[in-house]
């Protein structure tokens, strides 16, 4: 049996988004590195970073070994299919690989940036940018590539089944590889999380504070741990992170397809018009990344607008082409384009109240500088308060979007047409995750060059430019996480209607009949797990931020020690042991990664034995809604906080070394674990929660029909 | 007609609360306020305190006229009863009494407190706490004598009416009743929150750490201003709270009696039961009260036990009391009985819970203390985890909670039960509050004395008593916390299940029709709802945390202008112009309350307009379930910073005046606004938006009949 010939549109934009990856990294690897001692810092960091990834690839190993035995179990058992475990372990893969090929570009990407930076800021910029749309390409390729195999081994397998049956079978089993991509994906990021905030916060109250030494000085033990940790967290932890979302929103939504579009005649074409969504995505991302250009010698403000224009220009021509190809597969519901749009333009404007809120060019970070000259409690107040408020508009956008995009899509009238348009909505806002995605992560690239440069004296321009990239990075990255975040609420809320959708297909088969299901307000089972589902986000940041604790304190001893024992050390005659300072950051971040990692898998399940599932269905949704407002409240704050430290660096009240510099940094301090530990995990955490939950399904529906209170 | 004699249990509580408050408090008023310097700081203090009240209450009659006006059109639009505008005014009226006389006693308490100090810290005791049960009878009195006095109108008057109608009207008008107590308490506690975090990090900020002065000394223009913030915050803001707390839970069950009840044969006690559990309370209380005795020479140790004792006699009473009334009243459902008592159960485990991380006997405390040796940015993580952290058992507790105080009631077959079970557990839970609200009430008392022997220079035994009274107060008034969040959540559920009672009530009146609700999470409104209601907790506090630190400018640099302009102010020999530090703090407190009060009221009539009503239901249950965790958070990240300052206070980790004690100071100053403006806020919030939504219902169900979305 052939499957339809657009199905084909998703591998096909998969392979121009690999072998367009491929072509930019080679064109990278042909720069030069620079000097021997630029090779040599890059080289340490690269070795570094290697070291991390094989540790956490095989501790992460270890968790997929235990749950596929796990899966199995389940699936021997008819609790669940033979497909879950392997399509687990496929999205955990790749979800691993994308990391793995982002951060190998990245960490050969810096020296070169550095190296480029001596010749001009958009030099530079072109070499930093070009390894970020490596790492985007390579994220949606092999999202792609990946769910394009599944579908249509899946396709073959149940080809026999009438179309639903065919399609909810199909569907059903995409959603593990979702949950493959999003356990690697948390571990990546508390893991990477964990290990770069350690580092920084060690570097930094050590070399710093009490030694005195600038940032990045090579003198400083934990100087490559530091720049390990921009790599393994920013960027393979980025990597993985973004990698789930453009998953879970394809499969959530394919997922929701089958009761939106039963009987219509477009059942096909409505579980594959997410897919073909994502491969036209990428044709726009492609073609976008070529508006990025200016003159040899452009300035910032040039060239910010230059990333403005491929990022949006991108926007505006996914849009175009998610009109045609709506048109083109679902010629009478033309209105999924409008929930595609109002997704689109939340994402935008998410995009800029972030920008608003996190850049010192608005008044809320120049507001936390201001606060500086009075005391630290103030900038931490002030900071506490700017993030909390940025929850207001974002929260009202995407709340927005939700109304539009399930009412556009025709969910007065059809339920699950309405649904289908959230899920779409997500999806058509990822739909260009390559490029926004390219912005996000030459960020770090460009952090790590001014690393290269400091360490390796450096005239001062090219750290200025190194500099410039960096912060110009922060702004465009503002639009990259609007999209992230607010594909996060949307992607979850599509998985939780996935949910229920679940419940009522798995009951028959593992009970018999289908369950009735009370998911209204008025049940307590609900509204207990409501609230422990609000306080979930809550629980797991207060343990990451502990571990970020825990192991920064760890490397502030062996600094210490190094800087006590190590003679010549601070003369520079002697040479600090880069390796073991970041071998603890590494071991540390393994060990603490477990337990908050853990915590998020296995809440779900035990509240699903305990109030069943109309108690999970309340779990996800107090989750989801409180969850969203603390992952704004951290990314913002963090943002805000790290602004506001460089707006006092670059001269305002009083500059580097003043009082007030001195009040910024600790706000600063504050920040990184929540900005870039805790905060971005809890977007993986909305998502994994409601696959953990409905790949136990099952077994929960088993154990619940002997449990008296739960009949 | 007559009512049931059973009836008269509550008047005749409320009526022994006012007489044995008036008793303590005449006793109180013959001791001496000790010497002339004594008496003057303590007059200082009152009238600046009284002044801000009276610009409070200013200010918020102008928003009751308002108010009142507003209702008066819905009732003249037949979209309200005409009992609800005056039900409204009362309630307010009421809580302001309750809040001001606290305070009255509570400033005429403070030199004597000192002055008894000098006896012994036993004799210190007696006299803080003796103001303390003056106001938490003032509280249970006033509220149960107002219910009652309604209650006993309202039964006359829909005297004609078959059972079932007449209790539905009675209990539907009664709910303004909190409403009105609701209003007023949030602008208490809003006003009062921002007046004394102002003052306290004004006098802190310039005094302590620019002018290096010690805290309360007399050259300090903002002292009394602090000591002034100590009376209308964290009395007579605390004393209007818990007034609404204890009279929302009381009306919430009465309105869900209706259904629960509804042809059983038990309607009426049903409706009375949550009075008549109030009126036994109030005994046990009185008793309780009894049981605080110990020696002349008593530690503080023994102090500690005797407070302990008084707190748990009167729960152990109050359950046993409660046994015999639910047997009397409602013989057939026992059960209601077991609800009461898991209720109980939660307040204690969760005031347990709040000790274990808000003092410094345990590690979580300890563990920020030992932060302050690394830097204040490690403090500030710490807590940050600590207060995210102490969500999770307390969370858990209630989630217990009302799961079982629902089954035990007999939810599972009478769903209206189960829902009622959940409110009486909260009825339960603060049936008590007459002696644990004198725990949490005599702690500023304490405070104050302190200021005054600081002052009044007294010797350093005086004060050694007072902050070892002080730091009693803290450790025992976390039960009292705790019993005032569970019991928050607990009515707030409950408040939303009547929200829902209401709807069909009101539906039937106002469109003429039963409305047909679709409370389930698949409502894409009401999950928008969630949203939105999960945010607006954060938008607040956010407002609130900002208008502290506008108004702390304020005082900062009055306080400034004050050192620079004042001849011989540092030396001794002029004297600082304390009034004019109060009045800005009052006029700063007054404009800053409006805008964050307003938001909390006007939020859920605009979600109700744009969304209907099965949006504020999600906004309601969104506002509780996130709510709660962020004021738990506040609460807990706030106690804990604060004692652990107090902790290096009394020697650890260098002490006073080390590098540890500074950074603790920023933890300390930090956690003030969250601890004792916004976070207690919230507890008000989660249920005046349910009372507010419940008496705009008729404007809302009128409007939403034209809205074509909402139809």
């Amino acid at each position: 049996m052939n499957v339809s010939p657009i199905f084909w549109i998703a591998p096909g934009g998969a392979v121009v988004a690999l072998v367009t990856a491929l072509i930019l990294a080679l064109q990278n690897m042909k720069r030069s590195e620079g000097t021997e001692p630029m090779k040599e810092v890059a080289k340490a960091v690269r070795i570094g970073a290697m070291a991390y990834l094989k540790q956490q690839y095989k501790g992460v190993s270890l968790f997929f070994a235990v749950v596929f035995v796990l899966l199995c179990v389940l699936a021997a058992l008819g609790l669940q299919t033979w497909f879950v475990p392997f399509a687990f372990l496929t999205g955990g893969f790749f979800s691993a690989l994308s990391g793995f090929i982002g951060m190998s570009v990245g960490v050969r990407s810096s020296a070169r940036t550095t190296n480029a930076a001596k010749q001009s800021l958009n030099a530079g910029l072109r070499v930093a940018f070009s390894s970020g749309m490596v790492m985007g390409l390579t994220v949606v390729g092999l999202g792609l590539i990946d769910l394009s195999v599944w579908y249509f081994i899946l396709r073959q397998v149940y080809a026999h089944l009438p179309v639903v049956e065919r399609l909810t079978a199909i569907t059903s089993a995409m959603i593990a590889f979702g949950i493959g991509a999003s356990s690697q994906a948390l571990f990546a990021r508390v893991g990477g999380g964990i290990f770069t905030k350690a580092a920084d916060v060690g570097a930094d109250l050590v070399g710093k504070v009490e030694a005195g030494i600038p940032e990045d000085d090579p003198r400083n033990p934990a100087v490559i741990a530091d720049n390990v940790g921009d790599n393994v967290g920013d960027i393979a932890g980025m990597g993985a992170d973004l990698y789930e979302s453009y998953v879970d929103s394809i499969v959530a939504t394919m997922a929701l397809s089958v009761v939106a579009f039963a009987g219509s005649g477009f059942e096909v074409n409505g579980v594959l018009l997410p897919m073909v969504l994502a491969g036209v995505g990428i044709a726009a991302s492609i073609l976008g990344s070529f508006l990025v250009r200016a003159g040899e010698k452009a300035e910032q403000k040039v060239l910010l607008a230059a990333l403005r224009r491929g990022t949006y220009g991108a926007t505006i021509l996914s849009a175009v082409l998610a009109f045609l190809v709506v048109k083109w597969l679902l010629p009478g519901h033309m209105q999924v384009f409008w929930s595609i749009l109002s997704g689109l333009l939340a994402g935008v404007i998410v995009g800029y109240f972030t920008e608003r809120f996190t850049s010192d060019s608005y008044k809320p970070v120049q507001g936390i500088a201001a606060e500086a000259k009075t005391s630290p409690a103030t900038v931490i107040i002030e900071g506490l308060a700017v993030g909390m408020n940025s929850t207001i508009p974002i929260v009202i956008t995407v709340a927005v979007a939700i109304i539009t995009s399930y009412y556009m899509a025709g969910g007065a009238s059809n339920p699950g047409l309405g649904l289908y348009g959230i899920g779409i909505s997500a999806v058509g806002l990822l739909a260009t995750l390559g490029i926004t995605l390219a912005t996000d992560a030459y960020g770090p690239v460009a952090d790590n060059a001014g690393g290269n440069a400091e360490m390796t004296h450096q005239e001062p321009i090219v750290r200025e430019r190194t500099d410039a990239l960096d912060s110009l990075g922060n702004t465009t990255a503002a639009t990259g996480k609007g999209f992230a975040i607010a594909s996060a609420a949307l992607t979850a809320l599509a998985l939780i209607a996935a949910y229920r959708g679940e419940v009522l297909h798995m009951s028959e088969k593992v009970l018999g009949y289908v369950k009735d299901l009370n998911l209204t307000l008025l049940n307590p089972r609900l509204i207990a797990g409501l609230f422990l589902g609000a306080m979930l986000p809550m629980g797991v940041s207060s343990m990451i931020m502990r571990a970020v604790g825990r192991a920064a304190s760890k490397i502030v001893e062996e600094v210490r020690r190094q800087f006590k024992t190590i003679p010549g050390l601070m003369e520079g005659t002697g040479k600090p042991d880069y390796a073991h300072a970041v071998a603890i950051c590494t071991k540390a971040a393994q060990k603490e990664m477990i337990a908050p990692s853990l915590m998020a898998i296995i809440a779900p399940i035990v509240t699903g034995l305990v109030l069943g599932v109309e108690g999970v269905a309340g779990f996800l949704a107090g989750g989801l809604a409180a969850g969203f407002c603390l992952a704004i409240f951290s990314a913002n704050s963090g943002g805000a906080w790290d602004n506001a430290k460089k707006f006092i660096e670059r001269g305002a009240f009083g500059g580097k070394g003043s009082p007030a510099h001195k009040a910024a940094v600790v706000g600063d301090t504050v920040g990184d674990p929540l900005k870039d530990a805790s905060g971005p995990s809890l977007n993986i955490l909305l998502k994994l929660q409601s696959m953990v939950s409905i790949v136990v399904l099952g077994l929960v529906l088993k154990v619940s029909s002997y449990l008296p209170w739960l009949k």
